[in-house]
């Protein structure tokens, strides 16, 4: 029997592409829910199409109008956060692919855990803003939580058999994204398209700037560092451009395993949505020998200082993580609306990670307060 | 309690790398028999220092030098490949580390085998002449087969964790040995000195010279085949001249898994004697920054026709692999004597494979007359 899924954030990159691994895999997955931000046509096509149990919208505007269209006839369309909530505890689903954007994922990611769905985690805020409180919930539900983010999906691939105690490093690989030759003083010219030019991904615009900020990998440091119980100063960043090796893991021995591919996000979500099931799916194979050689370097922390500040995040712990969260959120929108420069980015998140007072081990509503009083500050600092 | 070890070939390359993990892991291993081929000096060194049970020499006057000497004394030296049988399947044994040159390995590794030893294999040639006799008691016995050779410990090591009926591919690297880059020209006027330069590994010189023609290759295509049941036909070759990823393996998701390390024998060594624990040895770590690019490219069969004749004896199987490995070790051997030329190794394996009758089924009677026979004409046709 087909596994029921849930998809958060089913009209973006991530959800999108899941729907292509369902559309291929019909025996192996069946859409029960479907919830999308705004989205209103992309959304109708894809009732049409996969005739979910139960559909939500993030934006109540938007709610409203998909209650007009013929798509929805017979649907009791859920809004908001409730909604989406709602959607992702259907007693039907199974497994909850996690794929809003940004920290609106976790609230409904939670309610997921909380009733006993497997996830698929493509959210990266989810762990970064609350790890702690996610991996407890994890833990005490006993659900699988598997990460969807191509270089975590390698890392958990290679620790599949293996003693988690033995893991020495992990070692996340990073394009370097469209600038990693740049100066300092082309960056601070670089303009929202050259920004969005990924060399290797196709992914949505908020993601594709953190990559060339390097704030994805940053976010990574921390997403890995919940996930797999690592310390942050035994988790590195390679400078790999061909995307081929996914991410690597060390062990005590010196030994290291990686997981390779060709830079498909179909492959990970595919991964995530049947584990621990492989099968024949719609990534296209790899041919090494077409790749001919694999490059690796060291990260540059002067010309790309949100790694820098993701790892000072990590370890101060407690809001701060979502603090810098949100402030990137606030600095990539302004960068992308062009109202700041790319290289104000690093600076607006320094500057509102040491204007916040940091609560050390917070539960959830201090969580979001923070995340909340770190936009209002970032949004302040600009105007 | 430190896991009680029997070495098979203690004095060889593999056997004294094995003997370098032991003494750095005193706490995991001991040594309870040692089995040497003829060198006396150094096995009576390795008894001063690691005190085993039991000693045994392939040959028969070595073991009687041996018999004469002050760290011999109280033991009862066994002689042969019924010494050898002796010490392989010693009580207190738990496991057995299969190293000794050729097929002179394959009756005290089955022994072990028999007597539910578990087995850490470095003898190619047992899985290569009688692959389905070993395999069938393996499974009948229950015990665990580890692979010792990095390539196969690579796969062996990817496949943790994994559904084997998940495998797609297995892609065996390979350096390319010294002559990679060599014309058929050049090749015909190639010296012995020349092929024992091996560029990353350290090894005997029986399988420096497979690595100079790729037979070793060829041999690991046979191997992979009995250990993980995969087809001929699924096992591909990949020339990685940094010898850094020792194999990969494809999954039906396209997905590719690969272990890396640095070219140095004690890591898959230790990982086999220790399956499934890893922890710190000696060997050391692999800093992927360090090597800045890893390389791929297809082997050129036209140039090293011992990878087509190994694929080709896999695929008729019975007993032409026992056979072509046969003529392969009279013929490096004669190379080495230097009474043939480096090209005209796989033109006397060839011919040895032609004029030979094959068993499709044997018993392991059978394989070793083939064995024999194949030695025979071998010669013969040499004088």
């Amino acid at each position: 029997m087909p596994k029921p899924l849930v998809i958060l954030g089913s009209t973006g990159s991530i959800g999108r592409q899941a729907l292509e691994v369902v559309r291929a895999l019909p025996d192996e997955l069946r859409v029960v829910g479907l919830v999308a931000n705004r989205d209103v046509d992309t959304l109708c096509q894809q009732i049409a199409e996969f005739q979910p149990h139960a559909v939500a919208m993030m934006d109540a505007d938007a709610a409203q109008e998909l209650r007009n269209r013929n798509e929805a006839a017979g649907y009791n369309v859920y809004a908001g956060i409730e909604g989406a909530e709602t959607v992702a505890t259907l007693p039907q689903a199974r497994c909850v692919l996690s794929a809003l954007v940004g920290a609106a994922g976790l609230h409904p990611t939670l309610a997921a855990i909380q009733t006993g769905k497997d996830v698929a985690l493509a959210n990266k805020e989810t762990l970064v803003a609350a790890g702690a409180i996610v991996m407890r919930e994890v833990r005490a539900r006993g659900v699988q939580l598997v990460p969807v983010d191509s270089e975590h999906s390698a890392l958990f691939q290679c620790l599949q058999g293996e003693d988690r105690q033995t893991v020495k490093r992990l070692i996340l690989t990073a394009s370097g994204g469209p600038f990693v030759d740049w100066t300092k003083e082309q960056l601070e010219q670089a303009t929202v398209q050259q920004a969005l030019q990924h060399p290797n991904w196709r992914m949505g615009n908020k993601i594709t700037v953190d990559s060339a900020t390097l704030m994805n990998k940053g976010l990574e440091i921390i997403e890995a560092h919940w996930l797999f119980d690592v310390e942050v100063s035994r988790i590195e960043v390679l400078i790999h451009r061909q995307s081929v090796i996914h991410s690597l893991v060390e062990f005590a021995d010196n030994s290291i395993k990686a997981q390779l591919g060709v830079p498909d996000m179909r492959l990970p979500i595919q991964y995530a949505l049947l584990y621990p099931k492989r099968t024949a799916g719609n990534a296209p194979p790899c041919d090494l020998r077409q790749w001919r050689q694999l490059t690796f370097e060291e990260p540059d922390e002067e010309r790309f200082p949100c790694l820098r500040l993701a790892r000072q995040a990590a370890e101060i712990g407690g809001t701060m993580p979502a603090v810098m969260n949100a402030a990137n959120e606030v600095a990539v929108q302004a960068f992308l609306d062009g109202r700041i420069k790319f290289t104000d980015i690093p600076r607006m998140i320094a500057q509102t990670m040491e204007r916040m007072e940091i609560h050390p081990h917070p539960e959830l509503s201090e969580v979001l307060e923070a995340d909340r009083a770190a936009r209002r500050l970032a949004a302040q600092m600009m105007s």
